[in-house]
C-alpha cells in the first residue's frame, strides 16, 4: 500500500536527473501539454520537494483545460498544473525541522506567508495574502513539487495512496459537513458532483441521521443512495420540498449548498427549516437575485461561506474518518490513468463517465 | 418610578368600567383612530389581563399608520395597534401560576401556540405558527391587552418604565449584538435608525472594542458618535472602507446590518474582514442581487439572519445590561405624549424630529 | 407497533375503574408493594392523565428499591415509583391546548415552576427547582399517571413502545454524547452500565471515529464492542492508556464519564488529550481527591457537568437517531415482565442478568 | 513612547559588544545573581535575536527567586530569567522571512515544535511538547534574547512599552475572560492576585454586565472596585454568597477562579449558577478534596482549564482592548526599576508593594 521508494530509486531519481516530466498549460487556450524537459525544482530553506505518486484531477483543472474566463484570468501561461497529489518527500530545504526525506505525504495547496490575521489564528485557509500552486504557481502534474515546510500533510501508513491523492476535495467535503455541523441532523445536499457525492459518504460518517440530495443529473443522485443518501430527487421538479418538509421538522436541520446553481440555493433555502444552517460551497456563476428576508432573515438562519480547508482541523478530522473505515470513496474514485495518459484521463472525468480520475506519476 | 395603582383605583379600572380608550386601524387607510368604546377584554384560562402604563411606538407601527403595502397585505381592519408597552397584571386567567395581579410587567408580542420544533428547543421567536399582537391580533395601544401568561417578561423595579415601555426594540438590537458577539471586537453598524442607534450603545456595554457606523442622515451619524461610536460615516461615499479596512486587520469583526439598504450590505461586506461574522437585521425592500462569492463564500464568513428576540435569553441579556447602568438610552427615548396626542406622536416620529416616541396610557 | 386503545376500553379505563395498580414504596425498608387500591388521579387545569402501557426499571428505582441511604433521604413513603414510561392519554385538564385523548407520548421527568433562570432560556433540565416524578412525586409504575402538559412528549408513530418506554435513559445517553460532540472525534467512554452501553450506540451514530470503553465488567465489554466499540479494556490494568494514546493525537478528543468511580475519573483524564472535552454524567459516591493541574488546568481540558436531557433539544435528537434506524439497543433491552412479576423484573436487573428490563402495565 | 534605536546604536550593540547583562539562576538556592559575561546569542536560521527594552516580574520569577519546590524540580541552573518582554529586533536569521531588525516586538514564551495536534490546530498553547523561555531555556533578563521566528508579536506603535512588556500575564488574563466569555454576564472572580486584578478591567472592557470579586487582601479588594468591580468581599467570610446569589438568577454566570486556594473554589463554585461556566486559572498547590455532585454534575455546569494565551486570538484580543483605551492598567504597573536594581525590584514585587514590578534593560 505504501510507495517508500528503495534508497537506490531515491537516490537515483534525485542526483541523476536534472528534467522531469510535467504537465504544463503551455498556451493560452485549451489542452496541456506534456513535457520532459521541466527541470527538477530545488526546495529553498523552508521548503521541500516530493516525489509525486499520485494526482487527482479537480474541477479547477478542467476550467484550466479548457480554458474558460476565469482560467485565462488567472492562470498564467507556463505553469505546471495540479494541486491533488500524495507523493514521497525526496529533498529538504537546509532550514526544515519538521520533514525528512523518505515520509509519505500530501500539502495544503494553499499557502500564505503567514503574517495575517487569519493565518495567526487558525484560519489560514481565508488568509488574505492566499495563492494556491497548480492555479497562482507550479503544481503536481509533475514528477516533483516544492512546497512551503508549513504545507506538507504526513499520510497516515493506513491510508492507501489512491484516497491520499485526493485529500485536497475530501477535505472541501469534510470542511462544508464539519462546519454545517451534522450529528443527529437532517441534511441536504444540492448538487452531486464529485465533492456533493464525498460530502453524502462524510455526512454519513459523521453522523447525520437524514441525508437528502439534489441534482438534475439521475445516475449521479443514484450513486448518492448507495453512498448513503436517505433520498434523492431530481431538482428539476421542486415537488420533493413538501415532502421534505414533513418527514422532517418543517424543513432540513442543515443545507450544504455544492451546486452554485441559483435555482438549487433558492430550493435548498426553501427546504431549510427556521434556525437551520446553511453552508454554502458551490460558486454561483455570478451575483444571484436573492431574496435574504424569506430565505435568512425571517427564518433565523445561520449561513456559512466555505472555502478551502481548515489548515489542520479539517485534515485531523479526514484522517479519522478515513481510518474509521466508514467513508465509502470506492465509488467515487473511477478511473486511473498513467500520466502519459493525461488526454485520457481528463476527456473521461469531462465527459462524466468518469467521477474522480487520477493520473499515476511515480505511484 | 414604580406605577403601582392602588388597590381602589387597580379595582375602579377593573370593576367599574366596562369599555376603555384604544388607537384601532378604523378603515383601510391611513392613520389610526383613537376609540373609547371597545369592551376591556377579559383573559382567558392562561392568559394575564395588563393595565398599559406607558407604550413606544415602533417603525411597524409607522408601516401601520401609512398602510403601505405591507401593512394593508397583513394588518386586519378593526385591530388595536402597539406591541411596545409596560404596564400591570390587573387580572389573571383561571389556570395562571406564574404571575398574579399587581405585578409590573412587559411581554413579548410574539406568539406560539409551543408545539413546534423551535418553540421547544429555545427558538421560539422563530416559531413557525408565530402572530404578533397589534399586527396580527389586538396590540397594546390601549388601557389594557391581554396576553398568554408564557409571554409575560416581569420587569424589574430598578428599570423605569420609560425604558420598560421599549423592551421590544431594545431587545432587537441585543438579539443582533449577542447573536454575532462583540466581545473585543471591531464592530460596523449599518444604518443608525431607532434599533441601530440602540445597538450602538449596547454594543458598547458588550465589549465591543471599536464602534464603525454608516448611514446618509448626518444628525443620526453626530448621535452614534455621542452614544459610543468611535467613528461615523455618510455611506453615500465609501472611501471610509478602506480606512476601516486599515484601522482594522483588513476589515471589522463583525458587521451589523440594519438598514436593509441594498448599497449598504454590499459596502459592509466589502468592510467586513474575511472569517467576519455578518448578522442582518434590517429587511431589503426585496430581492437583492447580491454577489455570493464575494462576500460571502471567498470570504468564509458566517452571515445570521435574526428575527425578533430569543425568548428569554435575550430579556435577560437586556435586563442585565439596563441595571449594569451602561446603556445611554436618553438621547434615543426623545418624547412622550398622552395617548390622546397620538397624532402629534406619530408626526414627532415620522418627521424624524423624534427617534423613539413614548405615549402615556396610564402612567 | 403502537398500542392505540379502542374508544371502548378506554371509556371503560377512565370511567368504571376508580382505583389503580400500582407499585409504591410501602414502608421505610426494601422493596415495593404492589397495590390495587390506589385511586385512579384526576388531572388539574394543565395536567394530562396517561394511561401506562409499558415502563422501564431505572438504576434510581434499583436505590429505591434496596433502600439505600440516598433512598432513605429523599424518598417519601407511600409513592408510587418509576419515571420511565410509554402510554396514551386518557384525559386532559381544562387548560390543555397542546394534546388530546387518544395519543400515544412518554414524559420528561423533571417538573419545574418554569419561573427560574435556566427554565427560561432552554435549560430546564437544570432548573434550581425542579422536582422529578416517580421520586419526589408519583410516578409511572401504575395504571395511571399525571403529568403537567408541558412535560408531555409525543411519540413518533414508528417508534415501538419498547423504545418508547426508556427514552427518559436513552435521553441521558444522548444528552451526553451531544453535549460533548463527538462527530469524527475519538471517544472513551468509562463504565458499560445500561447508560453507558446506550451511549456507545449513540456515539456511533452521531459519527465518533472510534469509541474505547472501560469497565471492570467482562461481559459488558464484550457487548460494547458488539454495539459499536472499537475496542474495550477491563480497567483493573491502566496499561490501555498508553495504547489509546498511541492509537489516537496523544490523547482521546472526548472522555464520557458515566462510572462515577474515582479510579476511572482518573484514568479517563489521563487518556484525554490537551484541548480534549470530558462529559460527567456518573456520579461519585462521595468527594473525590482530583488533581486539577493535571487533570484540567494544564491540559486546557472543558468539562461539563451532565444532568437529565435537554427539553426538548435531546428528545428530538433521540427521536433522529430512532428514526434513522442506527441504534442498536436490542441487546440493550433485554427482558420484559408484567408488572405483576415485578419482583422478578427487578431481581433480573439487580443480579446484572438483565441490562434494561421493562414491565407491562397495560402495553 | 516607541523606543526604536538609531542605526548607530543598533550597530554598535551588535558588533562591539560580545558579552551582555543578565539575570541568572547561579546556584541551587534562593535569589539570582546579575551578570554581565554572557555572550550575546546568536539567532539560528529561523529565529530573531530581540534587544530587550523593558521587563516584567511574574510570579512565576518569584518562585524561582525564592527556589521552592517546584523551581528547584524544573529550573536548570546556571539559565537566564524572565519571560515578560519588549524590545527591537536586531538580527534576525538566515530563513527568517516575517520580520526585520527595527521592528518593536514581544514573544510568546510558550516554545513548541509545532508538530502536534494542538499546535496545528490553533491551540500551540497547549502543545504536548511545550518549553517556556526563562524557565526551560534562556530569557529576556537580559540585554538580549534570542526566540522562533514563529513566537515573535509585533507590537502596535500606540501601545507603550510599559504596557508592551507585560503581554504575558495581561494575555492570561484576557485568555481567561475570553474563553469563559463575560459580554453582558455577571462574573465573580476569585483571587485578586495581579492577573485576577488584570481581569477586572479586561472583564469590564470585554462587557461583563456585573463583576464580584473575592480575596483575603483589602486592600487588593479596593484596587479591585476602583478597576471596575461592582463589589470586593473578603473570602474569609462566606456571607457573601447569598447576597451575590440574591443580586444574579440564583448565581452569577461566570467564575474566573485565579486563587488556586480550594476554599474559594469551593466558594466560586457554590456562588455560580446552574448551567454556568468556570475558567480556572489558579493553581492549587497539591489535589483538592471536591464535591463534583454538588459543584459540577447536578449543577450543569461547564468548567474550562486554562494555561497561557491563544497564539494568537488572545494577542489579537488584547491589542484591541488595549487600543480601545478602556483597559485601567495603571494602578497595576506600580513600579519600575532599572535592571541592576534587581533586589529592589524583586523585594517590591514579593513585599507586596509593588503588584506589577518592571524593570528597564534598554528601555
Amino acid at each position: 500500500m505504501t510507495t517508500m521508494p528503495t534508497p537506490e530509486t531515491a537516490n537515483a531519481d534525485a542526483s541523476t536527473r536534472e528534467t522531469m516530466r510535467s504537465l504544463i498549460k503551455h498556451h493560452a487556450g485549451a489542452g496541456l501539454a506534456f513535457r520532459e524537459d521541466r527541470p527538477v525544482p530545488e526546495p529553498r530553506a523552508r521548503e521541500v520537494r516530493i516525489r509525486v505518486s499520485k494526482v487527482g484531477i479537480c474541477g479547477t483543472d478542467r476550467h484550466i483545460w479548457e480554458w474558460d474566463d476565469w482560467a485565462s484570468n488567472r492562470i498564467p501561461v507556463g505553469i505546471i498544473t495540479g494541486h491533488e497529489f500524495v507523493g514521497v518527500i525526496d529533498k529538504v530545504g537546509s532550514a526544515v525541522t519538521k520533514y525528512e526525506p523518505g515520509q509519505r505525504v500530501s500539502a495544503e495547496g494553499h499557502l500564505t506567508d503567514g503574517i495575517d490575521y487569519n493565518s495567526r489564528t487558525g484560519n489560514a485557509h481565508i488568509a488574505s495574502d492566499t495563492t494556491i500552486f497548480g492555479i497562482d504557481r507550479d503544481g503536481c502534474f509533475a514528477d516533483y513539487i516544492v512546497v512551503p515546510e508549513d504545507n506538507v500533510w504526513p499520510v497516515h501508513p493506513d491510508i492507501p495512496d489512491k484516497y491520499a491523492a485526493i485529500l485536497d476535495p475530501l477535505g472541501n467535503a469534510v470542511h462544508t459537513v464539519m462546519a454545517a455541523g451534522v450529528s443527529t441532523k437532517t441534511v441536504l445536499i444540492s448538487g452531486v458532483g464529485i465533492i456533493g457525492l464525498m460530502a453524502v459518504t462524510v455526512a454519513r460518517a459523521a453522523g447525520a441521521s437524514r441525508i437528502y440530495c439534489t441534482d438534475i443529473n439521475p445516475p449521479r443522485l443514484e450513486l448518492a443512495k448507495k453512498l448513503g443518501a436517505t433520498d434523492a430527487f431530481d431538482a428539476r421538479d421542486d415537488s420533493w420540498i413538501e415532502r421534505v418538509r414533513k418527514e422532517t421538522y418543517e424543513g432540513v436541520d442543515v443545507l450544504l449548498e455544492m451546486s452554485g446553481a441559483p435555482a438549487a440555493m433558492d430550493q435548498g433555502f426553501r427546504a431549510l427549516r427556521n434556525g437551520g444552517t446553511a453552508a454554502l460551497l458551490g460558486l454561483p456563476a455570478k451575483s444571484v437575485d436573492f431574496d435574504f428576508n424569506k430565505h435568512i432573515i425571517f427564518k433565523g438562519c445561520t449561513v456559512l461561506g466555505i472555502n478551502g480547508r481548515k489548515m489542520w482541523d479539517t485534515w485531523y478530522q479526514m484522517e479519522k474518518l478515513l481510518l474509521s473505515g466508514r467513508l465509502e470513496l470506492d465509488d467515487i474514485v473511477t478511473h486511473e490513468f498513467p500520466i502519459e495518459d493525461f488526454e485520457r484521463a481528463f476527456e473521461t472525468m469531462i465527459s462524466g463517465e468518469g467521477i474522480k480520475v487520477l493520473m499515476n506519476v511515480n505511484g
